[in-house]
């Protein structure tokens, strides 16, 4: 069987194990006051264009989300986000069990929309008791969103506009942030990221790591007592050296970016494979996701050689399904899975 | 001017007043274990056909909403109500503030329906990664609802239907209880809820008392530590007799509902005044809150002499207001309202 | 029986009630934006020699600790208090429950030392591994203690140096303002503790009040958004007048002070009578509550007319035990306690 | 330098990477749902003598200790521990931030005592007033203990009594829980434990494994739902086999306690040298972790090649210092810190 269904489901790249072996000898400070930290961290901000940032590691996505979010915000204010988003829909409730509400809008092909984001920054504005309601204060959106779309430029642009106006927080997950960089027609970069936004952070679990992800903060007014609260929701590792050391592995020849950039292109062969068959894309993307649409005959025969995982029913009653590649996917398994789509 | 913009603008009932009087040189037990308490408790009791239930009496209505909530549900469940829920859109986020996260259904006149119920519950039932999600375990409603509207007793069996098969709790929040008791058509009374329902309050604040929520546990698994609960939660009164003795007073010979039942009336008149005038009722309901949605002018009119609130617009570009009437909405006052109307 | 056991255990001074129905009739805004509000603010402002304040009135101590508190803290800052202090011994754990952690110190007489202060602040600031703790940021005292003893102007002061040379909040409870200022011997005022603290309340369920506590933000920092945080902890009140009203009452007049030294000198009656006897003070204090040490003949003597509180054992095997004067004891009753007391 | 400062500044022992490299190249579900979580269970089971219990793998020990406790109690129950537990004096009030309370009691070597374990709870028990503080609900210890020395049989027999007696949780933070086993002397093993314990937990971290903590879920009403909290709570890693491997590694041939052991056996040599130039232990103990007391002189001395912790000072002015051995120490490196010890 082929294994489709996520992109963590393999350990790391080698390098990242060969440099685990190599500094295995060796013994460093711990939580994180390393050298690793400290090397790892310097070479992320190569691509930043910036240095004044600070750069923690955490253990994983969900953790860094509700983190740096409690961390940023003050209990009568909120997150906002699209209705599909992580942080809504697949954190267990992380959010509001660490005292903060979310306020949604209607996702456009997974992603937040300005003008929705406006409506609701604008609700609280206009509101004659604004004591009974919360304060919109951060906005949470990915990079690539939850089905594999991604942000322009402009996109962006037009929700920090909003964020200037309005004095909101922005914050990108980006545990697929390799995908969405590498995706075709991307025009965003790290430089222009790490310029629009508050925070975010570099998702190592799904692009290459064993596991890890590297939160940037660039708004100096969430720094202060950050690694208290790392420490206080249980994402202080004690070898921290390990998660430095991996991110300076991905980060020190541009690894991270080669290996996520060539998972988007095997995506590409197979969303072609797909749409030659005239089987819909939904949505269309050019990351690592594939979402397609699949007839009960279509699905049962892919379903005997290969693993993909369920994400609903379209309108008409096809099931939804995706496959994705990854740093890990290998040629063969792309060419075997075309052939079997090719013959349905 | 008169003011019409909410039904908790004056004090309280002659009645209350007067025995707060008589029972001023009395001295008491503290923290709700006093005779007043108990003996308001019984009176309650006698309309609900039973019991065993526990009676506490809390301080307001968000307060009471998520006290019961958060002392009801752990960590990984959630609360499922109408988008327009009270918990959900004017009480600051205070149930997530307590960690707890919300689901919410779009509203059908302020109504939570059993259809919206149900998809929530089946998408976690189906859910292949339930501890990735909250799971729904909680319904909440308000009776009458946001909007006024009443639930028919042929809804909230719906509703209960679908808590049953799911395990859900069913939590009514009454703080207008009264009001939907009274109102013409209803056919509910509090021996149905109280044999529908895991919880749910009578409102006083809004019914005739100074202050003061009283709260029905039906459901056994909730009555144990809700004390405990109450005092964590800034909801235990020092002077519980002053509420005890204010629920006594508005029980024990029916003058809750004899009162919330006359402004139901007083509000049937106002809003025939209004449909006298083609004046559209958004949405059409029979408690004492009347949505209308004028138009300028006929806004700008009415302000000469009224206060009422703004809730927004109309689709067609016209101002929603809402106009109250309450156990101390003076006759006179109605017929000026109406006269005022009738001129528009 | 008399009843002892507490200074809440009657309604209002008369003169509350007589407010209360003057103003029945008339129709105000909610939430506490009214007029009675800002007239109680008023009176309240001219006893502390300044108006650069915020005045918010809560309904009850508990709710005003804990609101205030994790208004002002941040998740990874802690409390600082004795360890009998109110917030550590009697609310049920609210401030944990509200995500604060509380750092306690030996209580001396129900006091919190500078010294002690200062070593808790100090263990913070010689740590080499800060993210590791909670950072002491606020120190939360009763004014008068637990054990009814009064800080002078030298210990406030003392505290207060050890607050600004650590950057540290300082927050008074005042749930029983008035029995401290008007104990015999103290020499602090209002105008001094609005001098040296960043908020405290001023109480007014011990004090005369129905009910309501007078919080008093004197910090700018922690005066934004302070109604959101009410709103959201359940302490903001449909009928806020009711709280204004009530403050204005007590204080136009400087009724709050006259009733409450009234109440200290009754118990200094008593003091002197039990001192008499032989009986001993656990400990001296010149307030409201009188703490004494019973022998077994002695409590059950005592018990047969009067009802007091139960404080634990000396550690001769004496029952400690409580008696409370209030602004509702009658001279007749302190001269049958007095009496009874005599004939031990 | 030699690195003795704690017992976790090396990566792990290379059957562990030996593992993770013989993996890398298959494919797994994720979340812990995999083979290798399976496998590791069983391993870890077969040690304790029972299969009726959930393990679960987390990431460190902060965030188990939390997760777990806050998944058992409710907000109006509270943990007991020891002054020094780590969950109150070294994880910046990750309790009290996930809203629990902690009663502390003065530890006795490091450890709580079933004697002051009572009186915590008989203070409650007599209570006249429990709502208005927090049930004591789940007593916290460390096996060994933050100053590692060991519980006897018999002393958690007496703790495990309290705990019957009065409805109390067990639980055993075994973040170096090798290191007590392994210890001379010990009378306890995991069958023990596994029979007296609601939960405990196996730390991997300290004891060989790269990161991760394994544990143990024995009471059959923790059970349910536990996975929930660990997504709610950043506890559950994407690939989990990662740590159902480092366990399988570790347990299946003994591995754990074999090199923990070691540890212990090369600390009782630098006890022993440390014995030898009088220089006291504070307190004694046969585990990993030597706490001394040093004068200047000896501190500046070794401190010219050796790494150690700064733990305060002793009464009499010196310095407590901590040495750390671990699975990863060398026989060399023990015989040269024995050597300089020696010269002092």
């Amino acid at each position: 069987m082929y294994r489709w269904n996520n992109d963590y489901n393999h350990g790391a790249h080698p390098a990242i194990l060969q440099a685990l072996q190599q500094t295995n000898q060796d013994a460093f400070a711990g939580y994180g006051l390393d050298e690793w930290c400290k090397k790892g961290s310097l070479e992320i901000k190569k691509y930043l264009g910036r240095t004044d940032v600070d750069i923690h590691f955490l253990l994983g996505g969900t953790q860094a989300n509700y983190t740096l979010i409690s961390h940023a915000l003050r209990p009568w204010q909120s997150a906002v986000c699209a209705d599909c988003g992580h942080i809504n829909s697949h954190e267990t409730g992380a959010l509001e069990h660490a005292g903060i509400k979310i306020l949604t809008a209607p996702a456009e092909d997974g992603k937040l929309s300005a003008k929705a984001l406006h409506e609701i920054v604008a609700a609280y504005r206009s509101s004659d008791v604004k004591e009974h309601i919360t304060e919109p204060k951060l906005v949470y959106l990915s990079f690539p969103s939850e089905l594999g779309t991604v942000y322009s430029k402009e996109q962006l642009q037009a929700i920090k506009q909003e964020c200037v106006q309005n004095d909101l927080l922005l914050f990108i997950d980006g545990a697929r942030m390799g995908y969405g960089l590498g995706a075709a027609g991307n025009d965003v970069d790290l430089k222009f990221i790490a310029s629009l936004t508050d925070a975010f952070y570099l998702g190592g679990t799904k692009c290459g790591a064993l596991f890890g992800e590297a939160l940037v903060i660039v708004n100096d007014a969430l720094k202060k007592h950050f690694r208290a609260s790392m420490k206080q929701n249980g994402g202080m590792l004690a070898k921290g050296w390990l998660l430095g050391l991996q991110f300076y592995t991905l980060f020190a020849d541009g690894l991270y970016f080669e290996i996520t950039k060539k998972a988007d292109a095997q995506a590409d062969l197979i969303r072609n494979a797909f749409v030659k068959k005239g089987i819909a894309l939904c949505p269309e993307n050019r990351t690592n996701q594939i979402f397609v649409a699949l007839d009960r005959e279509q699905e049962k025969i892919l379903a005997e050689k290969h693993i993909f995982e369920n994400e609903g029913y379209s309108q008409d009653g096809r099931r939804i399904v995706r496959f994705c590649t990854s740093w890990s996917t290998d040629a063969a398994d792309v060419d075997a899975l075309i052939a079997d789509i090719e013959k349905l």
